[in-house]
């Protein structure tokens, strides 16, 4: 099983940003934790930060023939990303969101996410176990989908 | 660990109930595979089902003392169960929200939840899944603070 | 054929609340005239009153396997019973939605029911009539129904 | 009892028109089984079908000092008819607004009619029947103030 | 001078229609007091009162190359009478909207004339003085202009 | 007949302020024109002019028991002049709200004012005429009641 | 006097729950503190608290024909309870609405209250002493009304 | 193929109506131009103005069984004109709504179209050559019907 | 302990203003039964009433040093009163706001108050009553912040 | 004449992605047609395919001083794309919006596009037609301005 | 170069008020600041602070004749002061509107002044800071223009 | 100190792009003034200019550690720049947001910036001024920090 890792905008500061909000974990720690669980579970990871919204696109496109599944936090491009959510809905595969912090619980305007209602599910407020989870639906999904097949 | 799982109204007809947005696994059966991983990770489940708001709300009260966590789907007193999310907020227990849906996905208002706000996350789309990713995110913020508490 | 009938928070109160507004027949006396017409039509009630929505929603869901369609006056849980709604949806019986007052001739708040998009139809501002409207439609769809069958 | 029966736009194409939403049966087939109700119940009406908001407020005028009571159904114009709303209003005849289809089940925008607040009663959602309802309803009404008035 | 008068939809009722909205006086005694004015003054009237939108407007091109300007009172097509708005915006003679009640304190919806923006002023709550009024001024502003001709 | 005349915030300015919206005759010049108007039909008036709102309120105030009736252009509280609206409420006179320009062709804030509820009527849009139009109003519907007084 | 006075949900948690919002006193301390200043006054309670909106209206019909006002702090019922609401409305007793907390200085959600428009007034902010000076309210008011009778 | 071609209300003053908006081309001059592109091209056309929205609906159902597509510039219906697009929906044609000025760079209640949702397509800021652009649309798309049918 | 008692806006018409809302007793009569309460209670009064938003917030600047608390009925400057408020946030002392009348009864736009967010309470509803029952809590809460001090 | 052919995100999916809104046709396609027409007018295109805004603004400033006109399908940028709004507005030539699908058909957050308002014109609903109706109405502008020049 | 500096409600009690918000500065030690700058560059400043709109306003039409500009920082006025923004637009100088703190980070109904739209520019977060940059930008313009007349 | 300088979509075409709103000079210029002020103050300043804002959000990361302070023009991004704003916060800098234009004098949607609000303040309105007044506003607040930490 192949899946696409998709970090949005200022992702990259994680652990030196706002701690209070989003955990004193380094990206390149959760990464590893999710290298670690894809290792173990059979999964290959490709994974992206990009602050730009076309990088990130551009890596949807060229993960059709090779992903199964796209594990994507949109940071703050869930507000607006409508071109994201497009690239999401065009290449069809199953997609799940995650969000470090439960966004529910800021500002009013960070509730309703565009990117949301493109995707399989939505997972949010776990700090960095949020695309742990996120990656065990994936692969949960997957493995049903298989043993349907052989079925 | 000790954890209140509750489940809102109608979904005492799941299996039954549109099963093209809901599934086709009936209550029984995902409280089964609860109970099953609970029995495996040592921990302690009391599971209610009610169509009335107020008897959820007895029932978070009547948990204090005794629950570590909540995970609770609220049915669609998502939408307007307002004292149900003040009884959340009055007990101060981690809690996690979970949909069998995604609700994005579906009608504009079902979207803002009024429960989320005062949930630790949220968790949706991943049908029976949900509530078994719930239960581990629960379980695994509990070892973290019992690891912190020895340390 | 059998019909549940439910009447909503404080129709109990019907005759002697606001008869300006509801008239001065009582709840006894209106379900004495669906009674008298249903005796006639070879038409069996189950009437139900709760000022409980949880206990209305438990009604609809012990209805399945008996009822062939469901009349129901909301009362106030029009404006916000999603569970309510939810219960009808579920259950997926013909149902209609009666109100004794036209809401539209009243406040703006009261227009809007969140539970007439899952009803077949909707009556109201007929007094005690719109309950027999109701039910004649609904015997009146039955019957076609069961004259599809025969055919 | 003379009865004012008015079809809005549009209606004149029933039975052809999007089958699935307003049924097979043609405006020439609903008024005769409202005539065959009308005749065995001593009302008659004068039925009008016109796609100009114009010629439907004509009527309603002239219908002053003839009808006893107004049985419509504005078609689109209940999202917008305010003349003729105010036209329902200026003759003060007891009215009763019908649909076909159940708006409420439809867009957003269809759901609230500017024609419903000076009207009598609503009736929606049975296809034909919704008009043989209003008629009913308006005959009952009749009846009652008749045997008021004898009183 | 010559004045096109322009009665919308219901106005045809008036002294009948609820008089303790509208007041007693006939649309034709309106008129009567409009011409003797007129007369006195020099001034010629064409009167038009439909019920249709589209009457209002062809009389209102109609009236090009006669008329120096409009005094219409639009009924309830100054809530949604764009069309009409259009009309008026086109021929660009000066117009004036009048209203026998104050529609200030009526209802919300009856405040916000679509009309409004494009006609020199407003008046509105004097009964049938509104009329005359909006007459006077529309001569004040003639003569002024031909005033300022001469000079 | 007494009559209190109000002018508003900024009305001092007239003739010098933004001509092209406003004209260029002076505030002075309109009190002229009243005063000669009031002189002819007998009709004593008290001028009062204020950039303040509680000046205007306790003018109002102070006409109780002199005036029959007031003319008032609020200037820009007519947006937000609440407190002077109920003294207009609370004096109970018979009230006329006029504005220099149509107010309804300029930015959307401006066209609903709080002023206009408590008003018997509304004039706008023809520069210092408004004022005189306005007068002209409340005279005649002073000799009308006297009329009706005296019958 | 006999006063029913009703606690709604989540208020049985009172003390331990949110102390900085809700204050440390219990709920029982402030019904003995309201039952002192009762007997002290004459006056008879009938003291109810509930997590279910049914049993608060239950508990209000069942008054009837026994109370003479009643004491309500409906929690967060006042948000959406419109059934609580109606039952207030019909029966027709004075009632008072009380908050602990000044819902004004928090989220902007909580401002309005359903209830409140059908209540002769509102107290918030006070703590405890919110219901202390309902109660007082409701006396004086009753005091009035008697003596009227007497004269 | 025959295409009939409507034109709303006040397009029959083209060329002279607000030039600097809607150009110096007569609605002659355009139907000319359009005749001439259908006679090349082996369509024919029906043409029909009116500022009667009913007029509009009453073309629409007699093009029924004659017409293959509809070209339609509905004036300043597409704000209001919910049963003229009824009438479109009804008839089930493809349909093209055109505008001679981009109402996107005009006030902001221009911006959406009651009738754009049940057309084909929309082409709007071209001027006369607006409706050429979409007899071109509708021609191609025939013609590919056409063709399809054909194989 | 000193309490500055404000009386916003037209409170000085109490008495003779709309009676059937704000009762019969002047603002006299109010002020006097508040001296003999204070005066029993060893609380001095500093009353002012203005119609001038500004000498109400130099009244409550120069209150400062000298009042223990603030007793205020805004009047309509409670809708638009921003000014005001924030004067009371600048002082910094412990405020209620009272009115005469329950405005959750009446128009909506009466709802929102901008100075109850920086108020300790509001109470509302009973007359001349809210301002006693207003100074009574004022008087317990300064009580109780005095024993605690003591202690 | 050179005209500057701009294809928003994800429109390099084009044929492969959700066929049934967006067509079979692919990009290279739809550019091979536009070319095959610009050939046989003396028209030079330059065409840029980004998922980038930055990289579509970037090409658009590059093509001052060479391009005549911009036809560009802006994609999901057209709802929140207000620095490619500005770029447009910047270079101040004659652009053209396409869309392939007619956006007023689908969700309604698609339909106000912030692009639109800065275009000559705006052509939607004819899948890859659009845009060569788009290149038509941009030549025809240019000839028509380059016959004006002539003249 | 003379400047008129307005100091709106509530400036007064600055260094004393709300000092996290405000700082610790008095308004004059500001205005001792200013004084200075304004010195040391040949600015005469008219330095005024009231809590009456009305105040302002007049003094800014007495500042006519004499000021070159206008420096303003209306305090909560600039939520509200509708007859101050006029006043500002009458008298038509370059005004600069500051705000000691960013309302943009504050509660959201600060964020629209009413102000802004008639000021050349808007200098807010800097604390008394803002002043002074205010007044050299003023000044700026000042000296611009003063070159440009020069030339 | 050390300045980062940020210019957002479309500020490279300065001089040359619609110079009635965004005057006449180019970007070089007002860089090269800038460059003129620091260097005279001792501050070091980094300039970026970008139509991505990708480029922008990595430009601001990188700064964290050189940079003091940020002075950034977002250009159209302050409209939906939300991944820009969490950079901003991210790196905790005190940063300015200036405009050329007053964008209050503007459309309405300009008036509100999503950046703003992570800001330490706001100057717009005077053209290329705004850069040096904010220049100057971040260099004295950084002097004043410097000073209290000799301090």
């Amino acid at each position: 099983m192949n899946v696409l890792v998709l970090h949005g905008p200022n992702l990259n500061l994680l652990g030196t940003r706002e701690p209070h909000i989003y955990g004193t974990m380094t990206l390149e720690e959760i990464n590893a934790r999710l290298e670690e669980w894809a290792a173990a579970h059979g999964v290959t990871l490709r994974i992206i930060q990009s602050n730009h919204e076309g990088v990130l696109i551009d890596a949807i496109h060229q993960a059709r023939g090779w992903a199964d599944a796209i594990l994507i936090n949109p940071g703050a491009l869930h507000i607006y990303g409508y071109a994201l959510r497009e690239a999401l809905a065009a290449v069809n595969l199953p997609a799940v969101e995650v969000h470090l912090s439960n966004v529910h619980a800021r500002e009013e305007w960070r509730r309703l996410s565009v990117i949301a209602p493109v995707c399989k599910g939505v997972i949010q407020g776990f700090g960095w176990r949020s695309y742990l989870l996120g990656l065990e639906a994936l692969y949960a999904l997957h493995q049903e989908r298989a043993a349907q097949g052989r079925a």
